[in-house]
């Protein structure tokens, strides 16, 4: 392993400290590895060493080319002085991304309570060049109220979320008395409207800054219910759901797309709703003779006129599976679906 | 074991179907044990197997006397029906706590679907003495809009949260077309605003139905993300920290309570917060001397007149822990912590 | 689910209770099931209601057919009378394996205690025809001296171990004082000098009958370590590893055979060892090119004369290998496999 | 943290990689950290990269101050060469102790294949002030003719075990075709015999050199059974139950001793056996009354005339179980119980 701390902005006193592991060699089948950035909270006071060193560990174990990111704190938080240090942090390692073995598209960021708000602001604000792939907030600051508790210039975030946003893990606990769970709620509101992928985790009880929950890191008297430690293998196998795995000699394929469906994207296609495709006049064109036909096999299976269809309990479903679920539910042979695809994909030409 | 279907209601063709284990004997330590009542979904049309019977081991082995409740279905599902069935459910196995082994103040409910839309009734809608005391929602119908797509009758749940609703356990799919996310999201709001304890967990993908996701019940090529099974287990944690666990001939403590507070049950103690005892003069009288002392010391630590708390870093926090946390957080010695109770407890009388 | 209670043999007071659960319908693709027949220990005096239904649960969650037995106790429980129980419950099982959606060939067996003494002494001991197809042996009764402090005429087991025994999972506690863990030593020593396929696990300490471990059945002032639940789990998995799970159908193939490698069944094969195949002429002879330039390339690349490859470090190695092993770290290509199997395999004819 | 590469011996290019964690300060309740050397192996013909830091991650999550040792090769590693670099640096960690922020008496070693020998060798053959507290033997060369396949002077290890042989966590493959299971089974025989407490888990199926078995480090064709990967968490678990956890400002107290009872060590008390106790005509004395009336309590219960308890199934466990065990199943007072203690600790003054 090489260990290396980089000053990033010495007016900010922002670092960038680097756990970088072997690429080849022994390890044959990895060429490059994801990378990711942990940011430690602190109320944007300090940097949380809890939030850390312990972060790093975890995050190794699993394969990543690790760095913490140390940024602009106290009166030099000043908005947007954190989320330029979290680009600059950015923008070196996808520029290195060769010289450290790093995939500079699979590039993930952890953050926790103001660090989780810098986090997200990462994966909201950022410049694009600068954008994580991914992002695990823990017990993070994300609305505009809380936010200001601790950093008067600083965002509210949950209204910044849009279809650039990249998919979110997100944790925190039920009773934390000092952020609130409606920050990680109004969050995840915000992803499930914008069509964007997310996993959340709520654990009915812990205090603020439980970090990975171990007895190595939480003091003894702390009140965590015993799910908490379970974010830290949950966010790695979404990563891995996400990012990909380590393959022969290159990830796997990824399980897990940025989108729920095609929608939030534009243009049409067979991952696009039947919804949205019945709601744009070109694709509608194209569906409705096979919207025609399924709405009268169901007639002559479950009875009813021409009209009944939408009584049917379950109806309103048709409307929100994508065209390819559709298809496979009818069991429409593979052509079918190909010169669907090829109409769908010829309207905006 | 002992195995028995009770019919319920036979013009609703509704049926208790009993699983309940042996007390005492070799299981010196265990004079009673907690219920469950599984109630499976279907959309309102009929009651899956796949949520039946493989809900009901891992129940069993963590020692619940287990019952599946199959309830209205079709024509005779219009409301309140289904909802009377568990009414006569819970009433049966509360007068035969007894008899059967049962704490009855340990009655919980777990419902998928549809199924979860009446778990959630029971819990919000069901007459008082009907109350479950945990309640499991699996990706569950819960909004208005999506209980009449299955059921033109059944009424949206969210709305129907207050302080008496009891602790619930969500978990759900992110991208499950059924059944939306946004069902789970709207509870769960709900509960936060109502002060309620909640546990929830959104995984990053699987299909609607997912069930356990045991390779046991899923087909072979649903897409569950690898977080899906983790549900069961956790719930069964959970509900040790709401319900207790097995001791030494009585069950052990609950760790977690009905609220993050007491500020949702009224009156006034150690365990209201800070914030909503300085909200009525009665209690603000009785904390105000402390306040002064708690501000006037801050100020010595952290600089800054009289007036400048409340632009601190995090000083609203202050008003959100509860005065018990506070008082911990101060040193303050037990006896004054007892005196403030003896102060505010009186002010009711 | 059916639940029955069959009396097997009246005299002995034996009975199977069964239970078994739905095929087909919406376990669509389950058309067959597993089955685990559970044997509660209790020193042959009585059969405890500790390792019974609690037993029975996670074998049903994960989606066996799973059946007790209750086998001859006490003055009955003269040899082999225990052991004809179990005998009639496999007969009994595998006869009915059409009516009660069984795999006849995928029958399992989970003892404890002196139940692990019954369980050893079926896939070691009774009828080709009652084999079980895998064995679980929890802190089991298996020495010639730990058995007869129990039961003056039952037999030792480790010296009953041969290549017709099926594979095996045990489990004991280091610090069982009632069933001493030489008795799993002895036992998975005589398994790995058979050449059978086993897994064990020996946990640091937990008092003699544990059972699952869980909270549901141990008392709770048992010194059970951390460790001692994971067995249920293990082993369910180790089942899948042998025998196959859920697939679309039918059960996907087996990940780990019956034997490490094909020596102990005997015949000529990729699978068997260099070692076996250098031990006899006939193979020796079909060998001998193929180690020669074997040893001349090692050669080549380590120094060293002709003679020199016994000493090189790790050349023993080479022998232990299978010859399908060795064929792929050498890189030959697939025909030149396939030309070798097809002259092994001539050899006997 | 910190991290260093120290040279320990030029001459045999032994080097101490070290990864130290900060104490006090965030980690308030953390004064020390226990200690863990990593001893990669590779046949004593190199270091492998694969059981080196991946393994330094999880026992650095852990809170351990790790190291890694890098020891004498190839021609170097004649005996007892690489055993010396092992006692460099347990010397120089022992010395650094308070520096470091260690516990010297909570330094653990963890090997792999060769590199587990040498840990082995640690455990059993190194000076008094060198030996660790904990070993964790993975897949480790411990007979004398699988050492002498890879190094001709390295002794043979079972053989070697002793009273003052440290607890061992052992792991290993089945299958593992390299270094063969009756390598780890030898070991823990010779631990069962010695009375050391131990913890040991064959896994069904690996390949030789899985290290941790994450996807990070086993290459994506690798046939590892699902199990492998738990020896990393179960290991930690088993360190805390040997070395204690971290609690406020000490570790907490180990929950399992060095010897399974207290014979092994010598002396008398209440932790040995009853059969210990019963040979020694000193000790004997003392029991005698106790033992009488216990015999005739038991005639009275189960009937049978005074010398009938002998026959009696499962008599033999009293002389096995220690006398401490014994009274608190006869319910004996306390005060007993202390005369008792007193009497036999008095015997060798």
């Amino acid at each position: 392993m090489i260990y290396e701390v980089i000053n990033l902005n010495p007016e900010h006193e922002a670092t960038l400290t680097c756990f970088r592991q072997q690429v080849g060699g022994e390890f044959g089948n990895i060429v490059k590895r994801p990378a990711m950035i942990v940011i430690p909270g602190g109320g944007y006071q300090f940097c949380s060493e809890r939030e850390a060193d312990p972060i790093v560990f975890p995050f190794l174990s699993a394969g990543y080319q690790v760095f913490i990111l140390r940024y602009a704190l106290q009166k030099k938080a000043v908005w947007p002085n954190p989320l330029r240090d979290y680009e600059d942090a950015a923008r070196l390692i996808r520029s290195k991304a060769d010289d450290w073995g790093i995939y500079p598209d699979k590039l993930a960021v952890v953050g926790f309570s103001a660090g989780g708000h810098l986090a997200a602001s990462a994966a909201t604000l950022s410049a694009p060049d600068c954008r994580p792939n991914a992002a695990i907030l823990g017990y993070a600051v994300l609305s505009e109220e809380s936010a200001h508790e601790w950093e008067k210039t600083a965002p509210g975030l949950p209204e910044m979320v849009d279809k650039d946003t990249c998919p979110c893990f997100l944790f925190a606990s039920r009773n934390d008395s000092m952020v609130p769970v409606s920050n990680t709620i109004a969050f995840m509101t915000a992803l499930e409207k914008a069509g964007i992928s997310f996993e959340s985790h709520i654990y009915a009880f812990a205090p603020h800054g439980a970090s990975t929950g171990s007895s190595a890191v939480t003091p003894p008297d702390a009140l965590n219910c015993s799910r908490v430690p379970h974010w830290v293998d949950d966010s790695i196998e979404w990563l891995k759901d996400m990012l990909g795995d380590f393959g022969d000699g290159k990830m796997t394929e990824p399980k897990c797309g940025h989108y729920v469906n095609a929608d939030a994207a534009g243009g049409f296609s067979l991952d696009n709703t039947v919804g949205y495709l019945m709601s744009d006049p070109r694709s509608r064109a194209i569906l409705a003779p096979i919207m025609e036909a399924a709405q009268k096999k169901a007639n002559e299976q479950w009875g009813g006129g021409e009209d009944s269809g939408e009584d049917r309990p379950g109806s309103a479903v048709g409307m929100r599976i994508t065209l390819r679920e559709g298809l496979k539910f009818a069991g429409a042979p593979e052509e079918a679906a190909q010169q669907l695809e090829a109409a769908l994909k010829a309207i905006e030409s």
